[in-house]
């Protein structure tokens, strides 16, 4: 079983520790990205004069918007993966008609070849049987 | 210039007005998850008990955790994206290749079948010669 991690962060000016399943730098990477957004939120127009909950809710509103843009643009390239996964599978049943075509062609080659040899032969025994006659 | 939609929506029992430039069914469905990760954490051992702001990095937290699980998922599916087009443009290569051979392998048989009329002809035109001389 994977062992608990525990990390002290500051997040919002606040010291706390987290603890959980999730490596210690992923753990700070979350920190971080979370002490961003609040600073990204702090530079908007009257942000600072909120209360603390305000304050809170559109930090994690901001946050959610985060997540549900990269949730969509995930939504949309799922569906163009499979779309991909389709033309994929179009472009390899093509291949294989086209394989069969040039076996095919290939084995006709192969007859006309030894039909065209088996006539030059032929060709050449009558030239010689005519020429025996005249 | 896009209109500024307002909406008033109650997040963590708090009445607040959004005002953005997004769809209001968008900031609805925002607040309303906001809401249920804010509901998932009020479920967690020993939540309740945590002061406000503690109550609301912890949400944030968990917010951004799900933020950078779609990320990462979405980092993953691009890169599985760019494979795919490039077994896609190998694919077509490859056919192009099949088909520059199937078209020779064809015009090959063409030549061969002329080959084979021609020398038909041939024999016919000596074995009426030959009955002729005999």
């Amino acid at each position: 079983m994977a062992e608990k991690n525990e990390i002290r962060v500051l997040i919002k000016g606040k010291v706390l520790t987290l603890s959980g399943y999730e490596p210690v730098d992923y753990q700070q990477k979350i920190a971080n990205y979370v002490n961003d957004k609040f600073n990204e939120c702090e530079r908007l127009n009257g942000f600072r004069f909120l209360n603390s909950d305000t304050k809170s809710i559109l930090l994690e509103l901001n946050i959610a918007d985060d997540y549900f843009k990269a949730k969509s643009h995930l939504e949309v390239l799922e569906i163009e993966f499979e779309e991909k996964n389709k033309e994929i599978d179009k472009l390899k049943a093509e291949m294989e008609t086209l394989n069969k075509k040039l076996r095919e062609a290939k084995n006709q080659v192969a007859e006309l070849q030894e039909n065209v040899a088996a006539s030059a032969a032929q060709i050449m025994r009558l030239e010689t049987e005519m020429k025996k006659k005249s």
